[in-house]
């Protein structure tokens, strides 16, 4: 059962904090510290694919390359991004004053920054802020640390799951535009107390993202500082059934990504775009997205307009395995489109309700992917044409 | 010299007309003819590449095969996409009605409609249409004709050029949304005296298209019914230089998509994206059409914000060739980012003009490209949220 109330420190092994270092001139949190406390500091990384790679992707890709890592320091107010040899050394001059901090090694502390791109950070701020975040670290202090991530996020995101076995995995995330696959602008950071090393979490890593976070498109575009980190402490004795983590790791992930969704920025509709009948879940997850990725479709959404004809001309863009007169279409369980014309009146489906559900069967083959999107509305040009971030 | 006075039937050998057969309800002109009168009747034409393949894309497609066209029939207040058998039947029809009321075979007339997907056309009135748009052909009526094809466009569009030795092309064309490669959601007709059989006219109009109506990027959607034909009468009697020609094909092809570009859904600004410095042509398309499809860049310059981190966080998402560390990017001439690091500061970039220029140099050849977009306004979202399209 996931538990929204409790994130990286639902684990037991971690302590966090959450503080506000003055980067964002507001006054609210933007500076958090994650610690391993171990017994063991086993840890993975998933991160993104963007060639404009932020300098603290660039550090922390390095630090979690040999499966270890003690701390995690993230700011927002600031992405370091586009920002040079001086952003490098920005970063890790982070670490470093990080490492001094909480007594570890530079090498085991990952970084993680989100804000505008293209701007130095105010080193000065920053350093302040690790030294008072560092001396209110609390194993309940997850809470702060989620909320210290926020950008134009509105409200925090964490999520956590306990075997029955007694180890749990927990997380927390930020990302509230941008949220697009290779990762989006996105911020996570996962917890378990589960004993496993950095061999056994990679792929559990890897698997749990490709179905959550990589598939929560919001606007098809790719941040230069997503970053995705899981470390483990070994707190609870416990091995665990390496399917049955996977399981759980997946379930907090795609928890924290349905989270990600509803949140994005000025959204009134979530949409689940489901694919099946697909050659494969490739092709599956090709079709879903240019639905995902249609602004004419994801205006009509936000317009509660079940215009059923924008999402079959971008499903015509694909490469996808199926034959155009053999594909059914259908909002809400209502069918639109089946076998190459139009079935019901689109004014039976009510698109008032906050959730929309869009399924294509493609009839060429068995698999499926979901993709989960949102809609294009006033608020969204409002957020990010006003703003910068 | 581009005249946007004249369109279709600048060039000899030309009629038309645009009628109001009552497709649309508010009584605008909603049926259009382009006649070619001879003496020659050689044509070529381009297509969507939307495998969702719209019925009269269909049939024009097969009726220009064998280089051939004697008539044009397009309509607005529907796209007859995703229409099934009963939709073929349709575009057929209106083949077939058109042949009759101007008097050549069915197989020489090609159709095009646009409007929203997913609906029958009412067949009576588009009957009644076509009878009535053949009483009032004209050499004059290129205007009523461009008129007639329009949706959400708020102006006609048309170009035409005469070249010293007498010869002409002109054309006229309809896309204010859904502008995207591969051809936009565009009905183009154009037309030319010169004598020029279709094994000259195809690969001229592909040459010209690809650089042109594929580069005019609105908002990444392509659509079901994207037509481009071209129509040679040989009534000047002169056969032009091959490269004058493709030259002057050119030129009216850019004017047209500059001229969509403008008149784009909702559009403040028309974004002019040129990235240099390219390995290939490929590249330096698949750069700047990256930004233009960027929906966070498109928001910050609708809100007069260079937040130029946006564009080459898009660039990033791109395989072409370069180094992070070499790439310049500019907004109107004000060099922000320069080798890997922020050059001028943002704010001495003004974006309240209408027009904005983008430049990227990839420092990795020698290679150039322009894709022209427009901002993403709150317009837009009005536009495609609020009214069927």
């Amino acid at each position: 059962m996931i538990d929204r109330t409790r994130g990286v420190t639902a684990a037991a092994g971690f302590t966090a904090a959450g503080v506000a270092a003055g980067l964002k001139t507001d006054g609210r949190l933007d500076l958090a510290l994650v610690v391993n406390d171990g017994p063991r500091h086993d840890a993975a990384g998933v991160f993104t694919s963007n060639r404009m790679t932020a300098a603290p992707v660039i550090w922390s890709r390095q630090a979690v390359e040999n499966g270890q890592l003690a701390v995690v320091v993230l700011n927002s107010g600031g992405a370091n991004a586009c920002t040079g040899p001086r952003g490098l050394a920005d970063a890790e001059q982070m670490a470093q004053w990080t490492a001094q901090a909480v007594g570890v090694p530079a090498r085991d502390v990952a970084v993680a920054s989100t804000g505008l791109i293209g701007k130095w950070l105010p080193m000065p701020t920053i350093e302040a802020g690790i030294v008072a975040a560092s001396q209110v670290l609390s194993p309940t202090g997850g809470t702060a640390a989620a909320e210290a991530i926020m950008t134009t996020d509105t409200r925090s995101k964490q999520a956590a799951w306990t075997a029955p076995a007694g180890w749990t995995v927990g997380g927390m995330a930020k990302g509230a535009g941008m949220l697009a696959p290779g990762l989006a602008t996105m911020l996570v950071v996962l917890t378990t107390d589960a004993v496993l090393d950095s061999v056994d979490l990679s792929p559990a890593l890897w698997s749990a993202t490709s179905v959550s976070f990589d598939r929560a498109d919001s606007d098809g575009c790719m941040s230069t500082n997503d970053t995705v980190l899981l470390l483990a402490s070994g707190a609870s004795g416990q091995v665990p059934d390496r399917a049955e983590f996977a399981h759980a790791l997946t379930a907090v992930c795609c928890d924290l990504a349905r989270q990600l969704i509803a949140d994005a920025e000025g959204a009134d509709h979530e949409i689940a775009i489901t694919v099946k009948g697909a050659a494969s879940e490739e092709d599956a997850v090709e079709v879903a997205r240019s639905i995902a990725r249609s602004n004419l479709f994801k205006c009509a959404i936000a317009g509660n307009d079940p215009n059923w004809g924008r999402a079959l001309a971008a499903v015509g863009t694909t490469q996808a395995a199926f034959d155009p007169d053999q594909v059914d279409l259908a909002f809400n369980g209502i069918v639109l489109y089946q076998a190459g014309a139009p079935a019901a009146d689109r004014q039976e489906v009510d698109l008032h309700p906050r959730q929309v559900d869009v399924t294509v069967d493609l009839h060429s083959g068995l698999h499926q992917a979901t993709v989960w999107t949102n809609d294009l509305t006033h608020a969204y040009v409002s957020e990010n044409a006003d703003y910068s971030s």
